[in-house]
């Protein structure tokens, strides 16, 4: 379907998710136009996020169904809504789960990216410009899912949650920028930020944990410290940077001591990536006094605590959270993907590789196999290719 | 007592502590001559600070006297040990109760003050280089505390713990820099950071919160908060820079809470003073989210946890601990001086002003008044002239 599409629904495939934890549906569905400040895209390539299959099989939520769910995509715009000035149809895009709406405090400092308007919200079913779905089936409306559902051959999305990015950069690759990749990948290269030679402690070898751990290698850290109680991780996280691991199943003492006495005192760096409260206290624990800064990546459980002795931080420990690598998703996603095309274009080693988080790929009629394999807990991103 | 006497005994007054709690007692005392790497200063100056009065009172540790206290001092270095080359008699120095090898990690790391070597230790009352005492009164040794004893007319300092300062900065107004104001002061300039135009609170209206509001003022903030139970603060807290003042009793909510009502939101710093762990939670609870960090600068107790929910971290907000400020004694401490002299001599408005801590002044034989102020909590320092 072409742009001459514009203002007009258009009917196509959608994956369906009808009730928590069944397999989805690939459906015809309407998608209705554009409205003021969104955009239209047409989704080209979605890898499946834990965050989806969180909300699929919605656990200890108020579930929300029918749903199209998918946030790490790689799309081009179809057309765009009124007063969308800054994209047009043909840009090559990445929709993103958070924005930028560039007039709140946040979009105004230069050290947030949690936009007041934008922020996540995995409650919010439809579109804030009018409270209204833009899918729809045989007139029921189908809801949304963190802004952008992009399990579906064309999605709308706020224009603020649209990244415009290099249109030479391949988007079955640089789809998985979207969320994950660029979650861990910015919490050490903008939050921890290493020095080269320094040591970092990964905790957690999934997905956003080793996109962290290539952060350490892209900044040039000489020892990186995995962290997993899956010792069958380790090897893959080699790929990523990760030059020793750590079980803490293998040790009777806490495993920040263990980190201490392998690194004569604490590591320099360390980031969070399980949201397991235990492995924060840790991961804060391990860094090294006088100049350590422990970061928070994953995210806790509702009734968790965070708990430490004082002196830990007195003596000048630090410790921060970050949300999506603290990246605004306009203002910054451009230049992940540079550094990823860096990589492709001029190979430089110290540059972002993609590739190897790719270690599954389904056409779009086959996408519940994508969720099989994270259900397994097979592989990192599955990548699914629309149209087919 | 000129400096023919290198490498004599010297007898001279001191304010000895002979047993926990007791009015010190001015006794004629012998201060043997400086060994290796160490040397003797006279002290012009000293003042009166917290730590001292905690020791004095000795509740909760083990007692160590006869001692001499005093850590908060201006003087000169009257002759230097073996191998000490960046000293010579004649300099005006500051001594500090924790140290800079130039030689450890911590001293080669940009970021830590914490130097392995010479970091403070308040068990400890003897010279690290032989674990003797210089002080000795008819042959029975007196221990010094936290290595600079400074209520004695001479006494015996590591050089790695004396800072070099400009010979025309008044040793009776630079003197309060080897402590309290010092740690307050980096605690905001170099921990905190605020940025002209911010907001931060300051918890705590003591001496050292105060001057953490003063490097807010300095720093050019647009509000500062003043948090204290004790109301009768506030109006000495105006001349530091504090705007608004809270009590947390006034209200029936957490502190933290009015704090966030207050700034749409949080503060965009904070500065805990006062150690009360509670206070701590607050401190970091009344941060922004997306940008707000706060720093820790009160000593906590024994037993207390820092306790909050990780969503607070993860929404972006830093929480650092800091000792001495950040300053690196030997390095840094000649540039706070300075920032004192610019205030001096060219009248700059958002330079340090010293004089407003001063509230006190007692000649040396009269040193217990100063604990007597410090017991009623009246004023902030009380300066004590030698030799008199």
């Amino acid at each position: 379907m072409s742009s001459n599409a514009a203002g007009q629904v258009i009917r196509c495939k959608a994956a369906v998710a009808w009730e928590a934890g069944k397999p989805l549906v690939i459906e015809e569905v309407e998608v209705a136009p554009p409205q003021e400040g969104e955009v239209r895209l047409k989704i080209l390539f979605t890898s499946l996020c834990h965050t989806d299959v969180y909300f699929w099989e919605a656990k200890g939520q108020t579930p929300l169904f029918p749903r199209i769910f998918g946030h790490e995509a790689g799309g081009i715009v179809e057309s765009v809504g009124e007063g969308v000035t800054d994209l047009q149809p043909g840009d090559h895009v990445l929709p993103v789960f958070t924005g930028e709406c560039q007039q709140c405090r946040h979009c105004k400092s230069e050290e947030s990216n949690m936009c007041d308007l934008l922020r996540i919200n995995t409650d919010r079913g439809v579109m804030i410009h009018d409270g209204q779905t833009r899918f729809s089936k045989d007139g029921k409306p189908i809801y949304h899912f963190v802004g952008t559902s992009t399990f579906s051959e064309y999605t709308v999305v706020h224009s603020g949650c649209v990244a415009k990015i290099d249109p030479q950069a391949p988007l079955d690759k640089v789809c998985v920028l979207s969320c994950g990749i660029s979650t861990g990948l910015g919490a050490t290269l903008n939050v921890a930020k290493p020095t080269k030679g320094s040591t970092v402690a990964i905790f957690g070898l999934g997905a956003v944990g080793l996109a962290a751990a290539e952060g350490a290698r892209i900044a040039g850290a000489s020892r990186i410290i995995g962290i997993d109680l899956n010792p069958s991780r380790f090897n893959d996280a080699k790929k990523f940077g990760v030059t020793e691991f750590v079980n803490p199943k293998d040790y009777d003492k806490p495993v920040q001591q263990v980190i201490a006495e392998m690194t004569d005192g604490g590591v320099d760096r360390s980031v969070e990536c399980t949201g397991n409260v235990n492995a924060m206290i840790s991961a804060f624990e391990c860094v090294h006094d006088g100049w350590g800064v422990a970061v928070l990546v994953g995210v806790p459980n509702k009734d968790d605590a965070f708990k430490t002795h004082p002196m830990n931080l007195l003596n000048e420990r630090t410790l921060k959270g970050t949300f999506f690598g603290n990246y605004k998703p306009k203002t910054d996603l451009p230049s992940v993907v540079g550094k990823y095309m860096n990589k492709v274009v001029l190979h430089h080693n110290n540059e972002l590789e993609l590739e190897k988080f790719i270690t599954h790929q389904v056409p779009f009629s086959e996408i519940n196999k994508a969720f099989e394999y994270m259900l397994k807990g097979e592989g990192l991103r599955c990548m699914i290719t629309m149209g087919h």
